[in-house]
């Protein structure tokens, strides 16, 4: 038995991949997707990721808690923007909450139709692998990128995936070669390396550094967050 | 005095780059950029990149030699393809040639815009990065991938030339940084490097085995080809 585990280093690029029978993961390491699993582990009850800010306000009259993202900074008019630790508050334990952000929304967006959709990051890397061994299904793993660039934590995000799932019945596109290899190089320090990229920059202005250090992390949390009726639940 | 050398890893992401007052250098080692180096090195005249098959059969009229190559095999008709070796015959000296490729004729095709377009491949790589030491214009390095998706020979070859020119005033984007971080990793047996790659496998099974080690070899020539009113010439 021969199994694909690819990467797609842009959504720009998705429609490359023939999603059927597949399993996707999508990442946006800097921040969805890391609020997502800690917001989910934390007690959050589901989170509906969507495409603007303004069906992320409207689904307040639907119960939900609206938050919103934007070059890095929280929309005017919503209480949080994609910060983990504000996933992880009290207040949203319990609670569903409407999510749009620059990138990682949008990628999701993309697979809303593959069979299967998991939502990972560096926080939950370990349970992600863990789940992936146990099928047998292709994966793709869809990096969220910046405004359809390739961004580094992202990658590196495929990277260690493909890494974890290496054996001699797998094999992987040149993406998901060249991201293992960057993973194997960078692993000790991921948080060093992630200080020279272009994300890291950008958000440290911002003074988001613990942030970064959080979403950084490895296997923090064990949950498998997966895409069911357009909501992101356990 | 600061600098951008930044990276493209797919012809379908140039656009989200501003190429006014950039030099383009477009790679596709395997083996469109490597045969145009090579045989402008051996005497060829200039290469007339075009993008269908057509068009380079057209060209004979002209007085071109024609050349044509889909899918890694020269196509029927044509007397040769993009293999390095079939530029570098006597034949050839002094004549002109009209070329189409997979995926390299596409992607110059993609920057005939830009005001400088280098045509760069390992086998003159020491070249191109004196070249560009010389200059001051910011630098994008385009990688023709293989119909659209990264490919690792490429992104090799991109991060070379970001390696060659690291300093304290250059910055790159994630792209430039991840592959200038795999070329360090892997420079030192970089045919071993690319015998894991997809495109290797693709080829190797046709044949060309010798094409590819030939390509991967560096500073086999110290000619800089440019493209000057749609063709490639020194």
């Amino acid at each position: 038995m021969s199994r694909k585990v690819e990467v797609c280093l842009s959504p720009r690029l998705v429609d490359r991949y023939d999603l059927t029978n597949r399993i996707v993961v999508v990442t946006d390491v800097l921040r969805a997707t890391s609020a997502m699993v800690a917001g989910l582990a934390s007690g959050v009850v589901a989170i509906r990721p969507v495409e603007t800010v303004e069906a992320s306000a409207a689904l307040r009259a639907h119960g939900y808690l609206a938050a919103a993202e934007r070059e890095g900074q929280v929309v005017e008019g919503f209480d949080f923007g994609n910060s983990p630790y504000a996933f992880m508050r009290p207040e949203v334990q319990g609670q569903k909450i409407a999510l749009t952000t620059t990138n990682g929304t949008r990628a999701i967006a993309l697979v809303v139709n593959a069979p299967l959709v998991l939502i990972g990051a560096f926080v939950n890397l370990e349970a992600i692998v863990d789940f992936l061994k146990n099928r047998s299904e292709d994966v793709l793993i869809l990096c969220s990128g910046w405004k359809d660039n390739f961004n580094l934590e992202d990658s590196l995000f495929a990277g260690a995936v493909v890494a974890g799932l290496r054996g001699p019945e797998v094999h992987s596109c040149d993406a998901g070669l060249a991201t293992a290899l960057l993973y194997d190089q960078l692993q000790h320090d991921l948080f060093g390396a992630i200080q020279r990229s272009s994300h890291y920059h950008r958000l440290a202005k911002m003074g988001i550094e613990e942030d970064i250090r959080f979403c950084m992390q490895r296997n923090v949390f064990s949950v498998v967050p997966v895409l069911r009726n357009g909501e992101i639940v356990l």
